[in-house]
């Protein structure tokens, strides 16, 4: 039912500004830079020309169909715009614009979604940083981020959305898209639930709210979601529950609620942000797993350790390593190295390594956990042909600069999501398995 | 009685090769390239030349005094070497050579151990990853890494030390000294506190150990020393003591009773890799403070909460804002922005907000906690300026973009620590304030 809203053939851009400074330039150059290929109609009432586009003076002065409008002009102006929308028949709208119930104005909100509902007009926002759908080259949001990927991120909070999307650039997996819900004066977690839930291009949703708005409701499109739901909700504590009040309006909840209702919905929870990036990066290329023997394979026994008190300490029991599978690894793991779990290769320790500890193993294992704690050159290719043993592998990289750099990167480029220390690794495991157990 | 370990004026390389493959080669190399001004000697058997070095036989060859041997020569050729060492009275040694203990070879390790008592010579390693201080130009490790810092790394794994030191470079804060203790056969923590205690260059020591050898000597180090000592000590579960035990042969030890010498001398415990190099970050450049008032200044609500929960959630009380504050601060915070703790100045934020901000309340707050949660020009310089104010100034940079990786690297050069999200920027003021209450 939000198809038009992510995926627009036409988008008016309301409050279109010449101003390179204005977010109303900013925004339709990144849909215009961005590569968007449906019809692109800036509105303003001054007229002429912005960008190379016909700036037309109101919505209703647009010959064509509009599927959505992307609305940065002052509150105030806001009904006024709605009541146009309504009466050319626009479905969709996302209002930037900021100002409302946030700064105290709920009158001027309630009024804008009134005429909303008069005319069937679904709105994202206001008070929000847009939407920006990668795979239809669609940036209506800032910074543009062109990078298509896996995961969709929708977030009450701008900043918390832009550093997700900025990581996932970085790491070079990019994301499907990104909305920012803003106020959510209309559409909120339960409408995106649903809707990324039947997105082609989403492997998983990574949520940043601060408050639901129906318990029930979430819980059920959580339950129904074809897609892991991975969340960070902040309020936790009574005085950030307070907080959360001044920020978004938004009912923290109590979190033991929250947190009941994520473990019977099948919910990841995330505890800050880099775990949140961290799980959705994770659930958008690994599969998660039934049994409870991980193998931990490491180059670094230090690391080894830090990862085995991050899964022990987590409920995920680390299995010693029986005769079987010393006697299959006693001619791989160099005399000087460890035949348990975790199996340390030593800083001798060669792609080729790691290659032969998993062939060797991966009928006695549910998972396995790789720890390249050294320069360790076609790290990469090695892994590569380990996930096509068919078992869940979760990869974390440090120590290795230049090498690491590179190895990284191929990683990445093969879809295989690496985490910078073995604890973010081994926690990123942890949700792999809850998340299993959850779904049983 | 360590310095000339750490500052050797003359080093010789017993195990040098001409194969750049060989760590014999690269350790050469990289004191070579790392501009160490000392006499440096390489010895190899077979003589000859390398890097433009004359090559000596033997130690007993060569006609100066040396401070310090680096040996990479295979295990079971050490204890001749230590001998030759005894015979021309060098006094410091640095046996990267691994098969000693951690191998199962224990009669090795004390056999060499024996001769270096015999002949008062200590002893870091074996089976690690040497000495690097970029301060005296002296990289007798790998990578070559020179950049001069103020934290001391000292760490029973190869890896944690490396990823430390990378991560330092990266940040551009580079690090003092960077020693890997190995099997501590003869140096521990406890030498290494006491002798970064007085280094003129270290500000805090960074230590990754699995075991403590004693554990009052210990407390009495850190008691004494003059530098803050933060600390990642694996094996807390009874699967990690276990790993712990297969490694490096040491004893993990009750968690408890770690945790409680921590506590009652002043150590500050990390609880996993990243927060070992937060919080040696933040007690290299930043002074714990006392009071509790601590006052959070954001442009991205959503963070400001999410530091609030992790405050709160480790014991630290977040103020509210009284109305003195409010008053001071109305004409600042713009209208939409909220007027309380954590102040919020929405996404339309400037350098200057921030500063307006801190200088209207510095008198009434003990420490500030900055978040940038946008693309915020001239960040740097607004927070060089708040920290002349006298206050504990914490900053988190996150959802900037190209904006964001300019102000940080600039504030990294002004010595101004920036954490990259807002609930390791909150756990990093919990630790200055915790060390402030040992300290009492």
């Amino acid at each position: 039912m939000l198809e038009k809203m992510f995926y627009p053939e036409s988008v008016a851009v309301i409050g279109a500004s010449a101003d390179p400074r204005k977010l109303g330039h900013v925004v339709l150059r990144n849909i215009v830079e961005g590569g968007f290929k449906g019809k692109v109609y800036p509105i303003n009432p001054k007229g002429g020309e912005i960008l190379g586009l016909k700036v037309y003076k109101s919505v209703l002065e647009v010959p064509d169909e509009i599927d959505l409008a992307v609305i940065i002009v002052p509150a105030k102006l806001v009904p006024d715009v709605m009541e146009d929308l309504g009466k050319k028949g626009v479905k969709n709208a996302v209002i930037i614009t900021g100002g409302f119930r946030e700064a105290g104005n709920e009158e001027l909100e309630e009024k804008v979604v009134e005429i909303a509902r008069r005319y069937g007009i679904r709105i994202v926002g206001p008070n929000c940083q847009g939407i920006n759908n990668t795979h239809h080259n669609f940036c209506a949001s800032w910074p543009l981020i062109t990078m298509k990927g896996k995961i969709a991120i929708a977030s009450q909070s701008g900043t918390v959305a832009a550093a997700l999307a900025e990581w996932s650039q970085r790491d070079g997996i990019g994301f499907s898209t990104f909305v920012s819900l803003g106020n959510k004066a209309d559409v909120d977690e339960v409408d995106v639930i649903n809707f990324f839930s039947e997105d082609k291009n989403t492997e998983v949703i990574a949520l940043y709210i601060e408050g639901v708005r129906d318990g029930r409701k979430f819980m059920e499109a959580a339950k129904k979601s074809k897609k892991p739901i991975v969340v960070l909700k902040p309020g936790v504590t009574e005085r950030g529950a307070k907080a959360v009040q001044s920020h978004t309006k938004s009912m923290a909840g109590r979190n033991e609620v929250f947190d009941a209702a994520c473990k019977q919905s099948g919910v990841i929870r995330a505890e800050n942000l880099e775990e949140l990036y961290d799980f959705a990066k994770a659930f958008a290329y690994l599969k998660p797993f039934k049994g409870d023997r991980i193998l931990i394979v490491t180059s670094s026994g230090g690391s080894g350790i830090l990862a085995v008190d991050v899964l022990e300490s987590n409920g995920v029991k680390v299995f010693e390593a029986d005769e079987e599978i010393k006697s299959r690894l006693r001619d791989i793991v160099p005399p000087h190295g460890i035949l348990d779990n975790p199996i340390d290769l030593t800083g001798d320790a060669t792609a080729e390594m790691y290659l032969e500890v998993a062939k060797a193993t991966h009928d006695l294992v549910d998972a396995f956990l790789l720890i390249f704690g050294d320069p360790i050159e076609n790290a990469a290719e090695a892994t590569a042909e380990i996930v096509k043993l068919g078992k869940t592998v979760v990869v974390a990289f440090l120590g290795g600069g230049e090498v690491e750099r590179k190895e990284v990167e191929k990683m990445h480029s093969y879809g295989i999501p690496v985490f910078p220390t073995p604890e973010r690794a081994a926690k990123v495991l942890v949700a792999l398995k809850r998340w299993y157990e959850c779904m049983r």
